[in-house]
């Protein structure tokens, strides 16, 4: 199967559980879906690769932990999104949660799904020392020591274009997570600490590589195939790998990147072949 | 030792504890704990005081999740404090968050608070079994089928003062999370289920009572005594038990509630006595 097929697939997976979570008759459920619809499940994927690459068989173990990713980017999304912070009114090609619902509902749709993901964390009990774990590990990666500092970073206004800080905001704000996303897989199947340590490593990688992409693709992609707005980082001088080493700097640093994570996911041999097919399809993606 | 003795006791527990958990280079992490710091701990002193009344003795363990319940109430509040919400500037006797820090940071640092609440529930892996159902019970409660609910209920315009929506805004908004933490000390203790449902039901009604007292004293408190803005619910034209039973039908619903709380805990013997003596005391409060 070629990797286009294999991302569509588990998109799939992943798009029919998170609909059965938010088949709910309260409004509100209808309200955070509305942001959750429409979205590449870049994580949850993630962490059904390494879980199936581990030898984990039980798909809908690891999709109530998968799914529980995909609500926390969401949220971050959504809070990401407001006026007070980045302010853009499109994302998942269409109105984003403030612009569609107000600020108020916005807030609290994004609350919603960040709690309503540990209420998927602890669905079974089954694998509950693993279960334990993962809650631990999401709850570093995506708190102040690491998304949310991520966004305080960025935020922030940058005045000079500083390689450190930088490096600070892409691995606070997304490498952790992404990194996160795998290790997550890995502990689902109770992989052994070696291999969970070099896949976390490798993800930092591929992490940082998923961050040079996007802010590549505020300088080249389009509206259309973003389903978000091109160009924001550049008016709101954020600090981008662009603005810090130049487009064709941020290409070859970004080419490093996928060769490092290939190199890291290449010690573990054929079974993690999936995670080089996956590091490629990051660096030449359009969206 | 009295009930004002015993509350001041264990809130300086709980206050010690909280400064041990934001002691961190972050400077991030001093943004947090200005809203951290200065609250009640009516939650935690709850939690603490039902882990010891089921016979626990680890207060390591039991401070842990305390402080956690600590942190979403907390992070509850800065949200709710944020101008497309209840737009309150006021809170704890100083400035709010968003006042304070701006918008941004103000909801980057519920986000944060949110976050760690979680970090702090899996602090230790003694009693895991007992922290997972922790984790279960806190996302549940606070999420969008409790006190998030809640919040999207309240920010609502109510045309009508109906009965029904009241006791949904009351339940969801604050109930349930009052009752969550009673019960949180009692499965950190390992109580039998039965004990457990009795305290959960107690502490609904607890619960309710708290909000008719928070929803009377914004009719008739003072702001110096309060720490937040009275009469905003008025000026906002929040569903609250005045608004619904006039101010002397929501003095005696209050007392009612009282009542209902003490039969509840009364049937869980002299152990629990501790629980009358805290309702008396917030259907009293004046702060």
């Amino acid at each position: 199967m070629n990797i286009e097929d294999y991302l569509a697939e588990k998109k799939k997976l992943v798009d029919e559980a998170l609909r059965k979570y938010f088949s709910d008759n309260n409004p509100f459920f209808e309200v955070m879906y509305y942001s959750i619809d429409r979205g590449k499940r870049i994580r949850p994927i993630l962490a059904i690769a390494s879980y199936e690459a581990n030898g984990g068989t039980k798909l809908d173990e690891i999709l109530s932990v998968a799914c529980g990713l995909e609500l926390i980017h969401t949220y971050s999304l959504i809070h990401d999104d407001l006026p007070a912070m980045d302010n853009d009114d499109y994302r998942r090609g269409k109105e984003s949660a403030h612009k569609k619902f107000g600020e108020a509902l916005a807030v609290l749709s994004g609350d919603g799904l960040f709690a309503y993901a540990f209420e998927l964390f602890t669905e079974s009990e089954t694998n509950l020392k693993q279960r334990f774990r993962v809650i631990k590990e999401v709850s570093e990666a995506v708190g102040p020591k690491g998304v949310v500092y991520g966004q305080v970073l960025d935020i922030q206004k940058h005045e000079e274009a500083n390689p450190k800080t930088l490096r600070q905001i892409h691995l606070n704000k997304t490498a952790k997570f992404i990194s996160l996303s795998i290790k997550v897989g890995a502990i689902m199947a109770s992989a052994p600490d070696e291999i969970i340590k070099v896949l976390e490593k490798g993800g930092i990688y591929l992490g940082i590589l998923f961050q040079y992409t996007d802010d590549i693709l505020d300088v080249t992609g389009k509206k259309e195939k973003l389903g978000k707005t091109p160009r924001k980082d550049i008016f709101q001088e954020k600090l981008t790998a662009p603005r810090v080493y130049g487009l064709s700097g941020a290409k070859f640093r970004a080419q490093r990147y996928a060769a490092l994570a290939k190199n890291t996911f290449h010690r573990l041999g054929p079974n993690f072949e999936l995670f080089n097919e996956i590091t490629d399809y990051v660096l030449n993606r359009t969206f």
